[in-house]
C-alpha cells in the first residue's frame, strides 16, 4: 500500500507568534485506470483520478461498477499493475490495468466515444435521475428500520477509526455500519467520491452486494453522485454530517433511499424516505 | 440565472424530539458544456459537471481556461444557449455551447481522444506538475505582501458575504481579495472546483489575468486542482481553512504559490513561500 501521508516543514503562526514546526499532510497522486481485454496487448487508458494511495484494487472496481461498466463479478477478470519492467516503480504504484469481460469493454469505450449529438439533446436533473432507474431497475425496498439514539452515535464511531484525518484533518470518510450501529468498514481518500467507491469496491470484489441491511456514513456533503453509489450498491439508509443537494434529495426519493443530513450534535434532518427512521 | 436555492419540507430531529419543517436546499443540476467552431453545425459534449446554477458562462470559460484549452481571450468566440427550439427551456438552462477558434477546438477534441497510449507510459506527481509547469512557464514573482492580521479577517469577510451557504450549508465559495483584504469577487457553487472556476473565469472573460496583486480564499480543502488553477490565473497567495494534499504543496512551491492552508480561529500554517506573509 502506497503512503497515505507525509510530513512537511511547515511555518505555523498563532495570534501572531510564528513557529517552523512539521505537518502531517494527506498524500494525493495521480491513478490512471486502463482497460483492455483479457490477454490484450494494448490497453487505453480510460481515466485519471486523483486519490489517496491505498485501496487502489478497489477504487477501480467501485469507480467501473459506480459508471455502469462492471455489472456482474466474471466482468472483471484481473486487476493488474503494468509488468512492463521500463516503467519505474513509482509510476507503476499510479496505474491499474483492469482486464474486463468484452460487453464490460465495450460500454467502458461507449462512454468514451459519446461525445457527438444531435443538437435536439439536452441535460436536467430529470435526465441524470433517469440514468441511474433505467427502467425495469426498482427502488430500494429494504426494511431496515434505525432509532434517532443509533444514527447520533456514528459520526463519533467513523472520527475515531479515521487514523489518517486525525492527523491530517484533510481526507474525506466513508463508513459502512450494521444495523446495531457497529462500523463494519472504512475507507478514507483526499476525494470524497473516492472514499465510497473504495467501501463499495471492497463489497463489489468480494461478491458481497447488495448491502440491504447497512447505513452509509459520509464525512462531507451528499451530492446526487454519492446518493447514485449508494443506490447501486443497494444501501437503503445514507447520511451525512452536512448538506444535501437539491438533486442527491430527488434521487433519494426516487430510488427508495433514507437520505438523513446535518447528522451531528444530537440532531439530524431526514430529507427522503422518514420510514426507516424508527420512534423514539 | 438559474434557482441557486430549494425549499423543502424535511423531518428533523433534535434530541429524539421530530417536527416536520421547511429547509433550503443547495441547488445541483448538471451542465452540458459542447464545443464547436464559430457557424459549425454539429456541436460535440465536451463534458459534463454537476454544478450550482448561476455564472454558467464564467463557469465554462473558466473550465475551459483551466484545462488548457483556452488561452488567449479571442479564441472564444461566443458562448451560447442552444437555439434549437425544439429543446425545452429546462433543458436549455444546462447546456452552453462554445465556439472556439480552430487552435482551441484541436486542443479540446485532442484531450478527448488521448486514451490510446503505449505501455510504458505512466503517471506520478512528478508528471501532473509538469503537465502545469511547462517548460517556458515560469513560477509566479508577484512581489505582493500580506499580513497574519489581514489574513485572519478574511474567512468571516467570506462568510459575512455567502448568502446561499447561510442558508443551506450546501455551498463552497471562493473569494478573491485585494492586498488590503478587501472582497473583490465571490462565488459559490455545490462544487469546490466550479467556484473556483467561475471566479477565475469571470476574470478572464474581462481580460483581467494576471491577477498578481489578489488573493484567494477556498471555503474547503486544498487540493492539487485548486493550486493549478491559480496558478494559470497568476494568483500568487492561496488560502484555505482546511488541510491541503501533499500534491498541492509540491505543485505550490514548485509554481512559486504562497500556500496557507486551516486559516481559521486565528492561526494558520504556511505550506509554500512563507516569504509573501509579513512579520506581524
Amino acid at each position: 500500500m502506497g503512503r497515505r501521508s507525509d510530513r512537511r516543514r511547515v511555518l505555523r503562526l498563532r495570534d501572531g507568534v510564528a513557529t517552523a514546526r512539521p505537518d502531517t499532510l494527506a498524500v494525493e497522486e495521480p491513478l490512471e485506470i486502463r482497460v483492455r481485454s483479457p490477454g490484450g496487448a494494448g490497453a487505453a487508458r480510460f481515466v485519471t483520478t486523483m486519490r489517496t494511495p491505498g485501496h487502489d484494487e478497489e477504487l477501480v472496481a467501485g469507480l467501473l461498477f459506480a459508471e455502469g461498466i462492471l455489472t456482474a463479478r466474471d466482468e472483471l477478470a484481473a486487476l493488474e499493475r503494468p509488468a512492463d519492467p521500463r516503467i519505474e516503480a513509482e509510476l507503476r504504484a499510479n496505474v491499474l490495468v483492469a482486464s474486463l469481460a468484452p460487453q464490460a469493454l465495450a460500454r467502458a469505450q461507449g462512454l468514451q466515444r459519446s461525445t457527438v449529438m444531435g443538437s435536439a439533446c439536452g441535460v436536467c436533473g430529470r435526465t441524470e435521475i433517469g440514468r441511474v432507474l433505467t427502467e425495469g431497475t426498482r427502488p430500494l425496498d429494504s426494511a431496515l428500520s434505525v432509532s434517532g439514539e443509533l444514527l447520533h452515535a456514528l459520526p463519533a464511531r467513523l472520527r475515531e477509526s479515521q487514523s489518517v484525518f486525525a492527523r491530517t484533518g484533510g481526507l474525506h470518510g466513508a463508513g459502512l455500519f450494521d444495523a446495531s450501529g457497529r462500523l463494519l468498514e472504512l475507507r478514507e481518500d483526499i476525494g470524497r467520491h473516492n472514499a465510497v467507491d473504495k467501501l463499495v469496491g471492497a463489497h463489489w470484489l468480494a461478491g458481497k452486494l447488495p448491502l440491504s441491511e447497512c447505513l452509509l456514513l459520509v464525512s462531507g456533503r451528499a451530492g446526487f453522485e454519492i446518493v447514485q453509489k449508494a443506490f447501486f450498491a443497494g444501501i437503503p439508509v445514507l447520511a451525512s454530517v452536512s448538506a444535501p443537494s437539491s438533486l442527491a434529495v430527488e434521487l433519494a426519493e426516487a430510488a427508495g433511499i433514507t437520505l438523513v443530513g446535518f447528522l451531528r450534535e444530537r440532531r439530524f434532518n431526514v430529507y427522503a424516505h422518514s420510514r426507516r427512521i424508527s420512534a423514539p
